[in-house]
Protein backbone atom coordinates (compact mmCIF):
# COMPACT_ATOMS: atom_id res chain seq x y z
CA UNK A 1 0.00 0.00 0.00
CA UNK A 2 2.92 2.46 0.44
CA UNK A 3 5.11 3.53 -2.55
CA UNK A 4 5.40 0.21 -4.43
CA UNK A 5 1.85 0.25 -5.91
CA UNK A 6 1.98 1.58 -9.56
CA UNK A 7 -1.42 0.35 -11.08
CA UNK A 8 -4.27 2.35 -9.58
CA UNK A 9 -7.22 0.61 -8.06
CA UNK A 10 -10.69 0.05 -9.09
CA UNK A 11 -12.99 2.23 -7.41
CA UNK A 12 -14.28 -1.51 -5.61
CA UNK A 13 -10.70 -1.69 -4.50
CA UNK A 14 -10.34 1.25 -3.14
CA UNK A 15 -13.29 0.80 -0.93
CA UNK A 16 -12.05 -2.30 0.33
CA UNK A 17 -8.75 -0.93 1.14
CA UNK A 18 -10.46 1.93 3.05
CA UNK A 19 -12.60 -0.18 4.81
CA UNK A 20 -9.64 -2.46 5.34
CA UNK A 21 -7.58 0.76 7.67
CA UNK A 22 -11.28 1.13 9.49
CA UNK A 23 -11.00 -2.78 10.36
CA UNK A 24 -7.16 -2.28 11.56
CA UNK A 25 -7.12 1.19 13.21
CA UNK A 26 -10.75 2.26 13.88
CA UNK A 27 -10.84 3.13 17.46
CA UNK A 28 -13.93 0.65 18.11
CA UNK A 29 -10.61 -1.34 18.31
CA UNK A 30 -9.18 1.09 21.45
CA UNK A 31 -9.24 -0.94 25.11
CA UNK A 32 -11.19 2.25 26.36
CA UNK A 33 -14.25 1.25 24.39
CA UNK A 34 -14.19 -2.42 25.76
CA UNK A 35 -14.09 -0.88 28.89
CA UNK A 36 -16.91 1.96 28.33
CA UNK A 37 -18.96 -0.32 26.84
CA UNK A 38 -18.56 -3.25 28.81
CA UNK A 39 -19.95 -1.09 31.80
CA UNK A 40 -16.31 -1.11 33.25
CA UNK A 41 -15.53 2.47 33.40
CA UNK A 42 -16.07 4.05 36.48
CA UNK A 43 -18.91 6.80 36.70
CA UNK A 44 -15.96 10.00 36.92
CA UNK A 45 -14.49 7.66 33.67
CA UNK A 46 -17.58 8.33 31.83
CA UNK A 47 -17.78 11.40 33.16
CA UNK A 48 -13.90 12.37 31.58
CA UNK A 49 -15.03 10.80 28.48
CA UNK A 50 -18.34 12.49 27.82
CA UNK A 51 -16.12 15.92 29.13
CA UNK A 52 -13.33 15.46 26.56
CA UNK A 53 -15.57 14.07 23.50
CA UNK A 54 -17.37 17.26 24.03
CA UNK A 55 -13.89 19.17 22.56
CA UNK A 56 -13.99 16.76 19.56
CA UNK A 57 -18.02 17.17 18.82
CA UNK A 58 -17.64 21.15 19.66
CA UNK A 59 -14.88 21.50 16.53
CA UNK A 60 -16.83 19.40 13.97
CA UNK A 61 -18.89 22.49 12.76
CA UNK A 62 -15.87 24.43 12.25
CA UNK A 63 -14.06 21.59 10.30
CA UNK A 64 -16.78 21.25 7.97
CA UNK A 65 -16.89 24.87 7.80
CA UNK A 66 -13.34 24.75 7.11
CA UNK A 67 -14.09 21.81 4.14
CA UNK A 68 -16.75 24.07 2.74
CA UNK A 69 -14.40 27.14 2.59
CA UNK A 70 -12.35 25.82 0.62
CA UNK A 71 -14.56 24.28 -1.87
CA UNK A 72 -15.40 25.86 -5.29
CA UNK A 73 -17.95 23.05 -6.21
CA UNK A 74 -21.34 24.59 -5.48
CA UNK A 75 -22.92 20.91 -5.25
CA UNK A 76 -20.08 20.10 -2.86
CA UNK A 77 -20.96 22.48 -0.77
CA UNK A 78 -24.63 21.89 -0.78
CA UNK A 79 -24.31 18.55 0.05
CA UNK A 80 -21.75 19.05 2.96
CA UNK A 81 -23.59 22.15 4.77
CA UNK A 82 -26.17 19.82 6.56
CA UNK A 83 -23.49 18.34 8.42
CA UNK A 84 -22.88 21.75 10.01
CA UNK A 85 -26.63 22.13 11.18
CA UNK A 86 -26.77 18.48 12.05
CA UNK A 87 -24.54 19.55 15.07
CA UNK A 88 -25.07 23.42 15.14
CA UNK A 89 -28.94 23.05 15.00
CA UNK A 90 -31.11 25.03 12.95
CA UNK A 91 -34.29 26.77 13.74
CA UNK A 92 -36.90 23.99 16.06
CA UNK A 93 -34.01 21.49 15.45
CA UNK A 94 -31.27 21.08 17.94
CA UNK A 95 -28.36 19.32 16.71
CA UNK A 96 -25.86 17.13 17.85
CA UNK A 97 -23.78 19.19 20.03
CA UNK A 98 -26.76 20.01 22.08
CA UNK A 99 -27.81 16.31 22.25
CA UNK A 100 -23.96 15.89 23.60
CA UNK A 101 -24.48 18.77 26.34
CA UNK A 102 -27.82 16.75 27.36
CA UNK A 103 -25.30 13.63 27.80
CA UNK A 104 -23.02 15.81 30.03
CA UNK A 105 -26.25 17.22 31.85
CA UNK A 106 -27.11 13.30 32.95
CA UNK A 107 -23.35 13.48 34.17
CA UNK A 108 -23.94 15.88 36.39
CA UNK A 109 -21.18 18.85 34.54
CA UNK A 110 -21.94 22.26 34.73
CA UNK A 111 -23.01 23.52 31.14
CA UNK A 112 -20.32 26.38 31.22
CA UNK A 113 -17.58 24.48 32.72
CA UNK A 114 -17.89 22.09 29.79
CA UNK A 115 -18.50 24.49 26.72
CA UNK A 116 -15.12 26.04 28.38
CA UNK A 117 -13.30 23.41 27.43
CA UNK A 118 -10.95 24.43 30.74
CA UNK A 119 -10.59 20.96 32.15
CA UNK A 120 -10.16 19.13 28.40
CA UNK A 121 -7.12 16.97 28.56
CA UNK A 122 -4.38 19.25 26.60
CA UNK A 123 -3.97 15.79 24.14
CA UNK A 124 -7.72 15.79 23.14
CA UNK A 125 -7.44 19.58 21.77
CA UNK A 126 -4.39 19.22 20.56
CA UNK A 127 -5.46 15.95 18.40
CA UNK A 128 -9.12 18.00 17.76
CA UNK A 129 -7.24 21.22 16.49
CA UNK A 130 -4.73 18.80 14.11
CA UNK A 131 -8.28 17.36 12.56
CA UNK A 132 -9.61 21.33 11.52
CA UNK A 133 -6.44 22.40 10.33
CA UNK A 134 -6.19 19.39 8.20
CA UNK A 135 -9.23 19.73 6.74
CA UNK A 136 -8.76 23.18 6.36
CA UNK A 137 -4.83 22.95 4.46
CA UNK A 138 -4.63 19.41 2.77
CA UNK A 139 -6.49 18.46 -0.70
CA UNK A 140 -10.47 18.46 -0.80
CA UNK A 141 -10.34 14.89 -1.85
CA UNK A 142 -8.38 14.44 1.46
CA UNK A 143 -10.29 16.66 3.72
CA UNK A 144 -13.69 14.92 2.36
CA UNK A 145 -11.49 11.07 2.46
CA UNK A 146 -10.90 12.42 6.29
CA UNK A 147 -14.43 12.07 6.92
CA UNK A 148 -14.90 8.38 6.18
CA UNK A 149 -14.47 7.40 10.10
CA UNK A 150 -18.37 7.59 9.50
CA UNK A 151 -18.52 4.01 7.46
CA UNK A 152 -17.72 2.57 10.69
CA UNK A 153 -19.20 4.58 13.29
CA UNK A 154 -22.79 2.99 13.17
CA UNK A 155 -21.27 -0.53 14.42
CA UNK A 156 -19.46 1.57 17.52
CA UNK A 157 -22.76 3.48 18.09
CA UNK A 158 -24.83 0.36 18.35
CA UNK A 159 -22.55 -0.94 20.82
CA UNK A 160 -22.52 1.99 22.96
CA UNK A 161 -26.34 2.31 22.85
CA UNK A 162 -27.07 -1.18 24.29
CA UNK A 163 -23.51 -1.40 26.25
CA UNK A 164 -24.17 1.94 27.78
CA UNK A 165 -27.73 1.54 28.44
CA UNK A 166 -27.26 -1.59 30.03
CA UNK A 167 -24.29 -1.17 32.48
CA UNK A 168 -24.72 2.21 33.99
CA UNK A 169 -27.68 3.82 36.06
CA UNK A 170 -26.79 7.18 35.37
CA UNK A 171 -27.54 6.59 31.68
CA UNK A 172 -30.79 6.46 29.46
CA UNK A 173 -32.87 7.34 26.74
CA UNK A 174 -32.25 10.78 27.32
CA UNK A 175 -28.78 11.07 27.21
CA UNK A 176 -28.31 8.49 24.08
CA UNK A 177 -29.89 10.82 21.94
CA UNK A 178 -27.24 11.82 20.22
CA UNK A 179 -25.63 8.52 19.23
CA UNK A 180 -29.20 7.15 18.28
CA UNK A 181 -29.39 9.93 15.99
CA UNK A 182 -26.20 9.42 14.43
CA UNK A 183 -27.61 5.94 13.59
CA UNK A 184 -29.22 7.80 10.74
CA UNK A 185 -26.96 10.16 9.54
CA UNK A 186 -23.68 8.89 9.72
CA UNK A 187 -24.27 6.38 7.59
CA UNK A 188 -25.61 8.59 5.08
CA UNK A 189 -23.03 11.11 4.72
CA UNK A 190 -20.34 8.54 4.91
CA UNK A 191 -22.00 7.01 1.41
CA UNK A 192 -21.98 10.34 -0.28
CA UNK A 193 -18.19 10.87 1.30
CA UNK A 194 -17.38 6.97 -0.18
CA UNK A 195 -19.37 7.73 -3.55
CA UNK A 196 -17.03 10.98 -3.75
CA UNK A 197 -13.77 9.29 -3.09
CA UNK A 198 -14.11 6.42 -5.15
CA UNK A 199 -14.88 8.90 -7.95
CA UNK A 200 -12.00 12.06 -7.11
CA UNK A 201 -9.21 9.23 -6.24
CA UNK A 202 -7.80 8.03 -9.72
CA UNK A 203 -4.61 7.43 -9.73
CA UNK A 204 -1.80 6.00 -7.45
CA UNK A 205 -1.51 9.33 -5.95
CA UNK A 206 -4.37 10.25 -5.36
CA UNK A 207 -5.69 6.36 -3.90
CA UNK A 208 -2.65 6.69 -1.60
CA UNK A 209 -3.66 9.96 -0.51
CA UNK A 210 -7.14 9.53 0.43
CA UNK A 211 -5.92 6.24 2.36
CA UNK A 212 -3.65 8.70 4.54
CA UNK A 213 -6.21 10.93 5.22
CA UNK A 214 -8.38 8.15 6.80
CA UNK A 215 -5.37 6.88 8.38
CA UNK A 216 -4.61 10.49 10.08
CA UNK A 217 -8.28 10.46 10.85
CA UNK A 218 -7.77 7.32 12.86
CA UNK A 219 -5.07 8.52 14.80
CA UNK A 220 -6.75 11.57 15.55
CA UNK A 221 -9.41 9.46 17.11
CA UNK A 222 -7.34 7.26 18.49
CA UNK A 223 -5.03 9.21 20.40
CA UNK A 224 -7.64 10.79 22.41
CA UNK A 225 -8.75 7.50 23.79
CA UNK A 226 -4.95 6.80 24.77
CA UNK A 227 -4.67 10.44 26.67
CA UNK A 228 -8.28 9.88 28.62
CA UNK A 229 -6.90 6.13 29.44
CA UNK A 230 -3.50 7.31 31.12
CA UNK A 231 -5.58 10.25 32.70
CA UNK A 232 -8.15 8.76 34.00
CA UNK A 233 -7.60 4.52 33.80
CA UNK A 234 -4.05 3.88 34.33
CA UNK A 235 -1.85 5.25 35.89
CA UNK A 236 -4.84 7.61 35.76
CA UNK A 237 -2.90 10.68 36.69
CA UNK A 238 -4.94 14.16 34.24
CA UNK A 239 -2.30 16.44 33.30
CA UNK A 240 -1.92 19.79 35.30
CA UNK A 241 -4.50 21.61 35.49
CA UNK A 242 -7.27 18.86 33.56
CA UNK A 243 -10.46 18.18 35.03
CA UNK A 244 -9.99 15.55 38.34
CA UNK A 245 -13.10 13.82 39.53
CA UNK A 246 -15.40 16.47 41.57
CA UNK A 247 -14.84 19.15 39.22
CA UNK A 248 -17.04 20.86 36.85
CA UNK A 249 -20.21 19.97 38.43
CA UNK A 250 -23.34 21.83 38.44
CA UNK A 251 -25.08 22.95 42.37
CA UNK A 252 -26.69 20.37 43.81
CA UNK A 253 -24.94 17.36 41.92
CA UNK A 254 -22.90 15.49 44.50
CA UNK A 255 -19.21 15.14 44.01
CA UNK A 256 -18.17 11.86 44.20
CA UNK A 257 -20.58 8.89 42.44
CA UNK B 1 -4.35 34.41 38.52
CA UNK B 2 -7.42 34.12 36.66
CA UNK B 3 -10.11 36.77 35.80
CA UNK B 4 -10.22 38.20 39.13
CA UNK B 5 -6.83 40.45 39.30
CA UNK B 6 -7.23 43.92 37.72
CA UNK B 7 -4.45 46.05 38.96
CA UNK B 8 -1.05 44.69 37.20
CA UNK B 9 1.66 42.85 38.75
CA UNK B 10 5.57 44.30 38.73
CA UNK B 11 7.88 43.02 36.76
CA UNK B 12 9.42 41.01 39.26
CA UNK B 13 5.77 39.94 40.89
CA UNK B 14 5.48 39.02 36.88
CA UNK B 15 8.60 36.57 37.12
CA UNK B 16 7.73 35.34 40.23
CA UNK B 17 4.05 33.97 38.68
CA UNK B 18 5.88 32.56 35.68
CA UNK B 19 8.09 31.05 37.80
CA UNK B 20 5.41 29.65 39.59
CA UNK B 21 4.00 27.77 36.40
CA UNK B 22 7.12 26.15 35.83
CA UNK B 23 7.42 24.64 39.43
CA UNK B 24 3.56 23.30 39.25
CA UNK B 25 3.70 22.36 35.80
CA UNK B 26 7.40 21.54 33.85
CA UNK B 27 7.84 18.15 32.51
CA UNK B 28 10.53 17.73 34.76
CA UNK B 29 7.46 16.91 37.63
CA UNK B 30 6.39 14.31 34.86
CA UNK B 31 6.93 10.88 36.20
CA UNK B 32 8.55 9.48 32.93
CA UNK B 33 11.51 11.65 33.61
CA UNK B 34 12.48 10.31 36.96
CA UNK B 35 12.40 6.90 35.46
CA UNK B 36 14.59 8.39 32.61
CA UNK B 37 17.15 9.89 34.72
CA UNK B 38 17.08 7.20 37.39
CA UNK B 39 18.19 4.72 34.99
CA UNK B 40 14.91 2.39 35.15
CA UNK B 41 13.72 2.76 31.56
CA UNK B 42 14.40 -0.18 29.25
CA UNK B 43 16.30 0.66 26.28
CA UNK B 44 13.83 0.22 24.36
CA UNK B 45 11.80 3.18 26.25
CA UNK B 46 14.89 5.38 25.82
CA UNK B 47 14.57 4.99 22.31
CA UNK B 48 10.88 5.31 22.16
CA UNK B 49 11.68 8.53 24.29
CA UNK B 50 14.67 10.10 21.74
CA UNK B 51 12.66 9.15 18.35
CA UNK B 52 9.46 11.04 19.53
CA UNK B 53 11.47 13.73 21.11
CA UNK B 54 12.95 13.95 17.67
CA UNK B 55 9.51 15.98 16.55
CA UNK B 56 9.98 18.23 19.06
CA UNK B 57 13.38 18.98 18.22
CA UNK B 58 13.03 19.23 14.47
CA UNK B 59 10.21 21.49 14.48
CA UNK B 60 11.67 24.71 16.35
CA UNK B 61 13.44 25.48 13.90
CA UNK B 62 9.71 26.35 11.89
CA UNK B 63 8.57 27.47 15.46
CA UNK B 64 11.16 30.57 15.62
CA UNK B 65 10.80 31.08 11.82
CA UNK B 66 7.11 31.31 12.23
CA UNK B 67 8.18 34.13 15.20
CA UNK B 68 10.16 36.28 12.98
CA UNK B 69 7.54 35.83 10.05
CA UNK B 70 5.23 37.64 11.92
CA UNK B 71 7.76 40.49 13.59
CA UNK B 72 8.43 43.74 12.76
CA UNK B 73 10.90 44.52 15.38
CA UNK B 74 13.98 44.35 13.14
CA UNK B 75 15.94 43.93 16.47
CA UNK B 76 13.65 41.43 18.08
CA UNK B 77 13.74 39.50 14.52
CA UNK B 78 17.75 39.96 14.71
CA UNK B 79 17.73 38.85 18.69
CA UNK B 80 15.93 35.94 17.73
CA UNK B 81 17.63 33.96 14.95
CA UNK B 82 20.27 32.40 16.19
CA UNK B 83 17.74 30.02 17.73
CA UNK B 84 17.32 28.82 14.07
CA UNK B 85 20.78 27.87 13.25
CA UNK B 86 21.06 26.70 16.92
CA UNK B 87 19.24 23.94 15.80
CA UNK B 88 19.87 23.98 11.99
CA UNK B 89 23.53 24.59 12.47
CA UNK B 90 24.98 27.17 10.12
CA UNK B 91 28.64 26.54 7.69
CA UNK B 92 30.94 24.39 10.29
CA UNK B 93 28.59 23.80 13.43
CA UNK B 94 26.04 21.09 12.57
CA UNK B 95 23.40 22.89 15.36
CA UNK B 96 21.02 21.11 17.53
CA UNK B 97 19.37 18.66 15.50
CA UNK B 98 22.50 16.93 13.91
CA UNK B 99 23.52 16.43 17.77
CA UNK B 100 19.76 14.57 18.34
CA UNK B 101 20.62 12.90 15.92
CA UNK B 102 23.62 11.54 17.42
CA UNK B 103 21.80 10.64 20.30
CA UNK B 104 19.49 8.41 18.16
CA UNK B 105 22.71 6.69 16.43
CA UNK B 106 23.73 5.57 19.29
CA UNK B 107 20.37 4.02 20.39
CA UNK B 108 21.14 2.17 16.82
CA UNK B 109 17.90 3.71 14.68
CA UNK B 110 18.62 4.41 11.35
CA UNK B 111 18.88 8.36 10.81
CA UNK B 112 16.15 7.93 7.54
CA UNK B 113 13.29 6.49 9.77
CA UNK B 114 14.14 8.85 12.79
CA UNK B 115 13.87 11.95 10.51
CA UNK B 116 10.62 10.61 8.12
CA UNK B 117 8.52 10.56 11.82
CA UNK B 118 6.99 8.23 10.64
CA UNK B 119 7.25 5.81 13.82
CA UNK B 120 6.79 8.62 15.95
CA UNK B 121 3.22 8.94 18.28
CA UNK B 122 0.02 10.64 16.27
CA UNK B 123 -0.17 12.51 19.85
CA UNK B 124 3.26 13.92 19.66
CA UNK B 125 3.08 15.03 16.56
CA UNK B 126 -0.06 16.89 17.13
CA UNK B 127 1.08 18.27 20.44
CA UNK B 128 4.49 19.57 18.49
CA UNK B 129 1.99 20.76 15.97
CA UNK B 130 -0.04 22.81 18.42
CA UNK B 131 3.00 24.83 19.04
CA UNK B 132 3.98 25.91 15.93
CA UNK B 133 0.72 27.22 15.05
CA UNK B 134 0.07 28.89 18.48
CA UNK B 135 3.31 30.91 17.83
CA UNK B 136 2.40 31.82 14.32
CA UNK B 137 -1.33 32.85 15.34
CA UNK B 138 -1.00 34.52 18.92
CA UNK B 139 0.02 37.90 19.82
CA UNK B 140 3.60 38.10 19.76
CA UNK B 141 4.41 38.72 22.96
CA UNK B 142 2.33 35.30 23.74
CA UNK B 143 4.87 33.57 21.34
CA UNK B 144 7.74 35.04 23.65
CA UNK B 145 6.57 33.92 26.15
CA UNK B 146 5.89 30.26 24.81
CA UNK B 147 9.35 29.91 24.94
CA UNK B 148 9.83 31.05 28.78
CA UNK B 149 9.90 26.78 29.76
CA UNK B 150 13.83 27.39 28.96
CA UNK B 151 14.01 29.23 31.98
CA UNK B 152 13.17 25.28 33.78
CA UNK B 153 15.18 23.32 30.97
CA UNK B 154 19.14 23.68 32.36
CA UNK B 155 18.25 22.00 35.67
CA UNK B 156 16.72 19.47 33.82
CA UNK B 157 19.07 19.04 31.63
CA UNK B 158 21.85 18.80 34.49
CA UNK B 159 19.85 15.85 35.95
CA UNK B 160 19.65 14.36 32.45
CA UNK B 161 23.43 14.16 31.46
CA UNK B 162 24.10 12.78 34.88
CA UNK B 163 21.18 10.54 35.66
CA UNK B 164 21.75 8.72 32.04
CA UNK B 165 25.30 9.01 32.10
CA UNK B 166 25.77 6.98 35.11
CA UNK B 167 22.85 4.21 34.52
CA UNK B 168 22.28 3.43 31.34
CA UNK B 169 26.06 1.42 29.26
CA UNK B 170 24.13 2.67 25.93
CA UNK B 171 24.25 6.46 26.62
CA UNK B 172 27.89 7.86 26.57
CA UNK B 173 29.10 11.65 26.63
CA UNK B 174 29.15 11.85 22.80
CA UNK B 175 25.62 10.98 22.73
CA UNK B 176 24.40 13.59 25.48
CA UNK B 177 25.98 16.74 23.67
CA UNK B 178 22.87 17.64 22.56
CA UNK B 179 21.99 18.89 26.07
CA UNK B 180 25.67 19.95 27.18
CA UNK B 181 25.25 22.70 24.14
CA UNK B 182 21.84 23.57 25.70
CA UNK B 183 23.67 24.35 29.17
CA UNK B 184 24.80 27.28 27.80
CA UNK B 185 22.12 28.30 25.31
CA UNK B 186 19.12 27.80 27.21
CA UNK B 187 19.86 30.77 30.06
CA UNK B 188 20.66 32.94 27.13
CA UNK B 189 17.70 32.83 25.52
CA UNK B 190 15.48 32.78 28.74
CA UNK B 191 16.81 35.72 30.13
CA UNK B 192 16.05 37.61 26.83
CA UNK B 193 12.67 36.15 26.58
CA UNK B 194 12.01 36.95 30.26
CA UNK B 195 13.15 40.47 29.94
CA UNK B 196 11.19 41.13 26.59
CA UNK B 197 7.82 39.57 28.49
CA UNK B 198 8.47 41.55 31.66
CA UNK B 199 9.24 44.78 29.70
CA UNK B 200 5.69 43.73 27.30
CA UNK B 201 3.14 42.75 29.68
CA UNK B 202 2.31 45.83 31.42
CA UNK B 203 -1.72 45.36 31.44
CA UNK B 204 -2.87 42.63 33.55
CA UNK B 205 -4.32 40.70 29.99
CA UNK B 206 -1.46 41.08 28.75
CA UNK B 207 0.21 39.57 32.13
CA UNK B 208 -2.65 36.98 31.83
CA UNK B 209 -1.96 36.11 28.07
CA UNK B 210 1.72 35.53 28.88
CA UNK B 211 1.05 33.54 31.69
CA UNK B 212 -1.41 31.72 29.39
CA UNK B 213 1.58 30.64 26.89
CA UNK B 214 3.75 29.69 29.36
CA UNK B 215 1.17 27.27 30.48
CA UNK B 216 0.29 26.67 27.07
CA UNK B 217 3.31 25.62 26.45
CA UNK B 218 3.81 23.35 29.71
CA UNK B 219 0.90 21.10 28.63
CA UNK B 220 2.58 20.49 24.67
CA UNK B 221 5.80 18.88 26.86
CA UNK B 222 3.84 17.22 29.38
CA UNK B 223 1.34 15.90 26.70
CA UNK B 224 4.13 14.13 25.02
CA UNK B 225 5.55 12.43 27.95
CA UNK B 226 1.77 11.24 28.81
CA UNK B 227 1.62 9.79 25.52
CA UNK B 228 5.09 8.41 25.03
CA UNK B 229 4.44 6.84 28.96
CA UNK B 230 0.77 5.54 27.97
CA UNK B 231 2.03 3.84 24.93
CA UNK B 232 5.69 2.36 25.99
CA UNK B 233 5.44 1.61 29.55
CA UNK B 234 2.12 0.98 31.36
CA UNK B 235 0.34 -0.33 29.56
CA UNK B 236 2.28 -0.04 26.60
CA UNK B 237 0.19 -0.10 23.87
CA UNK B 238 1.83 1.72 21.04
CA UNK B 239 -1.05 3.69 18.87
CA UNK B 240 -1.41 1.68 15.60
CA UNK B 241 1.69 2.66 12.91
CA UNK B 242 3.53 3.96 15.82
CA UNK B 243 7.01 2.50 16.48
CA UNK B 244 7.72 -1.00 17.99
CA UNK B 245 10.48 -1.86 19.67
CA UNK B 246 13.12 -3.18 16.71
CA UNK B 247 11.93 -1.41 14.14
CA UNK B 248 13.86 1.47 12.33
CA UNK B 249 17.45 0.16 13.04
CA UNK B 250 19.97 0.47 11.21
CA UNK B 251 21.47 -2.48 9.18
CA UNK B 252 24.00 -4.35 11.58
CA UNK B 253 21.80 -3.02 14.78
CA UNK B 254 20.68 -6.11 17.17
CA UNK B 255 16.69 -5.15 17.20
CA UNK B 256 16.68 -6.10 20.95
CA UNK B 257 18.75 -4.83 23.91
Amino acid sequence: MNGAQRTPMTPDELEAALRQIGAERYHSLHPFHDRLHGGHCTREQVQAWALNRYCYQSAIPRKDAALIARCDDRDLRREWLHRITDHDGLEGEEGGIERWLVLTDGLGFDRDYVISRQGALPATKFAVEAYVRFVAERTLLEAVASSLTELFAPNLHKQRISGMLESYDFINEKVVAYFRRRLDQAPRDAGFALDYVKRNARTVEQQQAAMGALTFKTEVLWAQLDALSYAYVSPGIPAPGAWRPGEGMRAGVEAAA
